[in-house]
């Protein structure tokens, strides 16, 4: 290796982003909007044309000792609809690459291909194309999805305005404490013959790790309320750290409630039991594939309405930072320890 | 393992690609062309819109033993621009995605993006996107590219004709030759310090293997003489694999004269120098990047007139099969025995 070479862990995945993306300029008329959302936003014929892609990686990504092929498929694709609900969008098509290693077989890629095309049926995407190859180091997925926005209502990251309420969808942390318990399962099964594993109780937990959603209903019923957010993202990184970047890209602060955050009852217990720190796995656990977005405040009554909509705090001005407002009143910063597989390698 | 698992291989690439994508359906009004050919054809406010996408893994696309990073970037953008002008297509943005392992830098990454802008400079095209992350085993490079037809000018595989030309552009077998000189200097460099590889004149097989350029100019040639291929394809896993796939999407046949096929001086003496059959390395080498197409008989004089288009055969009906007319006047049966790393492996 030659000399003064930096370590990738010294920039993180995000240092790393930054970095090469650095003075990228959009020249053709038809990119309005490139690297730093949820997807680009392209126009083509006047409509505009969402773009985004994911990569998961055997190993970094997903453990194939707990997660079945067809989850994989359907969670893989899922999540690339969530960056697209993300922006206000709807998704249309899909491509699919795979890497393949050689311990899969046809019915192996069958059964990843069946969840990846459940998850098509069930939000009505296409599937256009891909490639297909073979690979050395496991199974790899990178899927592409192109979405539609409506006229003038994708949404950013970057209009959040100082008053504004900050709204989610869902519950946090359930996820991460799926993750959990797979991997306490993993460990307690290794070298036993007909293990059991214990997921009594907390089979939402499970699900919410190897089964997510995307919020397509959030979408609809913003719309049908006539609501169009300020600013919006998916919680894939855990919602302290996607805040901060619908904070830094509108520049404005906030402040969230501790007492406003939604967990679920299975989530609580899990957290009790691994004597974890609740609301710090709820803001930091990831994988929730919620909705994280803001409106103005004269929406208040109308987002109230919409179920599962939940608002847990407002926007500032940008010199208050964001804070997190404990169940005591006091503020706590807020810290984007978000998963960063760059950083944790 | 389960039973009555079936190998991958059994199948190859192509068998598994038609396997999973059997029965799919295109239910969205926006998508009007999918998988099966070089890029998919999305239709958004009036436009066609071409999508394709290419993964490429270390160990099985590339061999970071002497493919520099920055040629790797620009060979990685290059060979999806490839794919949309051989839809007659412009290509407007890419995505980028990349897993990297743990022995690459953060100037590694410098170098392979520096590839890529460069390609994306030279092309026209914007980068609007991508994912980044930590691949436990060497590097994974997957792009999108996102192109725009001309209305009524999308040029797919299933629209040659009987008597119908096929034209190619460019040469062919000299990016195969470069791979075998750069494997041989590879073989002969190790354990040697101050090794100086022995590229002289052969600098050109060397180039067509590590700095392939995608033929922007044919399909910009193409359109200032007022000509509509019938049928298109780019060159990526041998002409004659690629020729194939057309006469088996447009139901037709072909003949190709032997004589006819362009072949540079460099891969003619390199095909000497390691005794293999010139013509065989010419028609399934691969790797080309080299527009195949096929025009109406009528446009014929005016297609002769495009520097670097040869007309090499003609188009027939369906029943006659795809063959290669040897010098002596026989007829050879084409064989598909493109580049297939599912069945290789």
């Amino acid at each position: 290796m030659e000399n003064s070479q930096t370590e990738i862990s010294a920039l993180g995945e995000f240092g790393l982003i930054d970095r090469i993306t650095k003075g990228l300029e959009l020249k053709h008329s038809s990119s309005v909007l490139g690297v730093g959302d949820d997807a680009a936003k392209l126009n083509y014929g006047g409509t505009d044309v969402l773009v985004t892609t994911d990569m998961l990686l055997e190993g970094v990504h997903f453990d194939l000792t707990y997660v079945p092929l067809k989850h994989l498929g359907y969670k893989a694709a899922v999540v690339n609809f969530s960056d697209i609900y993300a922006m206000n969008g709807i998704p249309r098509q899909i491509t699919v690459s795979l890497g393949i290693s050689r311990r899969f077989t046809v019915e192996h890629i069958d059964a990843l291909y069946s969840g990846i095309k459940l998850a098509c049926e069930i939000y009505g995407v296409d599937i256009v194309g891909g490639d297909t190859c073979s690979s050395r180091q496991g199974l790899v997925i990178s899927i592409t999805c192109v979405g539609e926005g409506k006229s003038g209502k994708v949404v950013t990251r970057s209009g959040a305005k100082d008053t504004d309420l900050v709204c989610v969808s869902g519950d946090f942390g359930a996820a991460y404490m799926g993750l959990q318990l797979l991997e306490r399962e993993k460990v307690a099964s290794a070298g036993q013959k007909d293990f059991v594993p214990k997921f009594e109780g907390k089979e939402y937990l499970v699900e919410r790790q190897l089964k997510p959603e995307a919020r397509r209903d959030i979408v609809e019923m913003l719309d049908a309320q006539g609501i169009v957010p300020t600013s919006m993202i998916d919680v894939s990184d855990g919602l302290s750290s996607e805040l901060m970047h619908i904070c830094k890209a509108s520049d404005v602060g906030c402040r969230i409630y501790e007492d406003r955050i939604p967990i679920d009852y299975q989530t609580a217990v899990m957290s009790e039991e691994l004597g974890m720190n609740l609301v710090t796995a709820a803001l930091n656990g990831g994988e929730d594939y919620e909705l994280l977005f803001t409106v103005p405040l004269t929406e208040h009554e109308k987002v109230s309405k919409i179920p599962g909509v939940k608002v847990i705090g407002y926007i500032t001005g940008s010199g208050l930072g964001c804070a997190l407002i404990t169940r005591d009143g006091s503020e706590l910063p807020l810290r984007a320890q978000g998963w960063n597989p760059l950083k944790d390698e």
